[in-house]
């Protein structure tokens, strides 16, 4: 497998823009992917009850059909708006589908932005009428589709799969309301590998659970989240079958596109100065070591001591204590970067100079080991910061 | 049922104090609460699984029998601290037993303060010879038991129970790793009421649930919460037996009590400038009210609009929305303060200068209406402000 440089629209048959429609004062805030041919595809959503009306669309259109078409705003997140917001995101759907001169069923919405506000039809249309495949401007999709993000996040990955070189490609926007079971989270994959759709939403479904689902900025559970994959086989290889090489394969580049979409959304979490990646190792199941490492990067006092650059190893233990799974609160190791704190709960010595030098990194690692199975898991989360208060403090609605 | 001016010694027969013994700087650090006689007590402890040493020993000695006095100190948590630290919980309660002449199993300890640092065992025993209940400063117990509070936190009540007067006085410290289903909360109750331990503790562990169970600022919950009770019965009132007017006055007394404290603990939250109460109605069970409305003030994006002072309906639906309860999101009603900011899910037009004020107050309450039945419950919480991150990321371990 190999990373490249590259686009959503990387992938054979894929194309992608953005642009201005003035949902947003300046910045870009609407964006299409268009695949030449309709591509299988699948999705995860939002665990919130309070769902926005672009998931309700997406998700009654994804029952049956294939899709051809992604239609992206962001400005406005079109949820809380009642009867209509749903009629409004039926007709940004027809649109696009009008627009793009494919069926209205092969076209997903998403949006993303503030909550209870409705869509403003008139601009929408007008952006909607001026994309321009003819000319596509793949970056200006991923900008299209930023809140308060700090840059942009994509990947691409290529990989031999029986003969055939199949690329894949995953862009993604954060950065508050993140503590996924999916929120104000979306991320899009485009793939030119021929894979069903039901094998597709296995993985896609497998795979959040250990990615996109492990990270958290501030625990809270979005209205919008969407992760949407397409797979429009033109890459030509054999379809991809469970349990053979080419499946092994094609799973390691989701992985890999999920993960890293998931880190750089963690990274970029609204205030962050850095990633913190907690692994919590020696549990009972892979769940439970998930949900502590999950609880360990959501702590607060964890949050702000990272933020601090201070190793409080106290703060990392107690949400380990208080995080629900099976523990023996005596058989807890502990290390920050590859530096012992605690060995059978107990503090070790460390060099305080090589932790003040491992904690002033964009990246801190924290290791737990549970001491009592042979199961792990990872969750990614970033640090609290002053500017985290001001970005949401002084937003109003 | 009267609130009068007075100290957790203000029961009969309750005498308490407090010094500096040396584990803080300058502030007093170690107080005692003793009772003429032994009392029926009961005690709630943390969940979290990293219990602190005098958890362990406080819990052990309240399995049979009666508390004639309870010794605290703050600065050190001895929390995570091993045999040693097992073994320096146990010292405590005998120096102090020796020095007060009762029985080691009539001494409950509790501590708080930095989590993994053994006791300085020289210190607390010179602080314990030091104790002087001939000349008892009671309110020197109320400050002894602080960590970062910036308040004392206290309050007293009399009622006329079957012809007596009896006393209750409560006594609290909070203030950051506060989601309790107990953590670095601590709490005293005193009273002369002459009651059985079993029913005190039936009634002290069905009000935690709806009062300091309710309370969030950072949404950790400590190794070394408590809420411990004494009932002396030097008031002489006729032994309360359940289900009387007796009882109910009792349990009336208990619940202003612990809500009191609960509140005065969240609105003295790290950093926080204001208390935030939530108020769920209409929802299906008592529960699941309580569940919404905690997860509305856990919140840190609601949390920080407070701060903003923005009416932020959108992030209180959205934590509603993702609480777990049964809701119907179509169907919810919200308040700030007495003006409605949502019918039926929609937005409703409002004063904005009004909503100003009710912002800028010390106490802003949201009221949310889940239309679905007919119970309810509350919770409290904080704004999340630069001040906490400034207290948690400067401190040091």
């Amino acid at each position: 497998m190999q990373i490249i440089d590259g686009t959503i629209a990387s992938p054979k048959g894929f194309y992608a823009t953005g642009l201005h429609a003035g949902l947003k004062k300046v910045k870009k805030d609407l964006g299409v992917i268009y695949s030449e041919i309709p591509a299988n595809a699948a999705a995860v959503y939002t665990t919130n009850q309070v769902k926005a009306a672009p998931i309700a669309v997406t998700k009654e259109t994804l029952k049956n059909q294939k899709l051809q078409a992604v239609v992206v705003n962001s400005g406005v997140a079109n949820a809380c708006t009642g009867k209509l917001g749903l009629e409004n995101a039926k007709k940004m759907q027809e649109l696009a589908a009008a627009h793009l001169s494919v069926k209205k069923e092969t076209v997903a919405i998403a949006s993303t932005g503030v909550i209870g506000k409705q869509l403003p039809m008139a601009v929408i249309e007008e952006g909607i009428n001026r994309i321009d495949l003819q000319k596509p401007v793949p970056m200006a999709f991923h900008e299209a589709i930023l809140t308060t993000d700090t840059s942009t996040k994509e990947i691409v990955v290529t990989e031999k799969i029986n003969g055939q070189l199949v690329t894949m490609a995953g862009v993604a926007k954060g950065s508050g309301m993140i503590h996924p079971n999916m929120a104000t989270m979306l991320a899009f994959i485009t793939t030119d590998a021929h894979i069903s759709k039901q094998l597709l939403q296995m993985i896609l479904t497998e795979k959040t659970e250990t990615t996109f689902n492990q990270i958290t900025v501030d625990g809270d559970t979005s209205t919008n989240d969407m992760v949407l994959v397409l797979a429009n086989g033109l890459a030509e290889n054999p379809i991809i079958e469970i349990n053979t090489e080419a499946y092994e394969k094609f799973v390691a580049m989701f992985q890999l596109v999920s993960e890293t979409l998931a880190k750089m959304i963690a990274k970029d979490g609204e205030g962050a100065t850095k990633l913190i990646e907690a692994q919590v190792i020696g549990a009972h199941s892979d769940l439970e070591a998930r949900l502590v490492a999950k609880k360990v990067v959501g702590s607060s006092l964890v949050k702000t001591a990272m933020f601090g650059e201070d190793p409080n190893w106290g703060r990392i233990i107690c949400a380990v204590g208080y995080a629900g799974s099976q523990t023996d609160p005596e058989k807890i190791d502990m290390w920050i970067g590859d530096q012992q704190l605690l060995k059978q709960s107990q503090p070790q010595v460390f060099d305080e100079e090589l932790m003040k030098k491992t904690l002033e990194k964009a990246t801190v690692s924290i290791t737990v080991d549970l001491n009592i199975g042979t199961q792990s898991g990872k969750a990614w989360g970033c640090d609290l910061t002053y500017k985290y208060i001001e970005v949401n403090a002084l937003y109003h609605t």
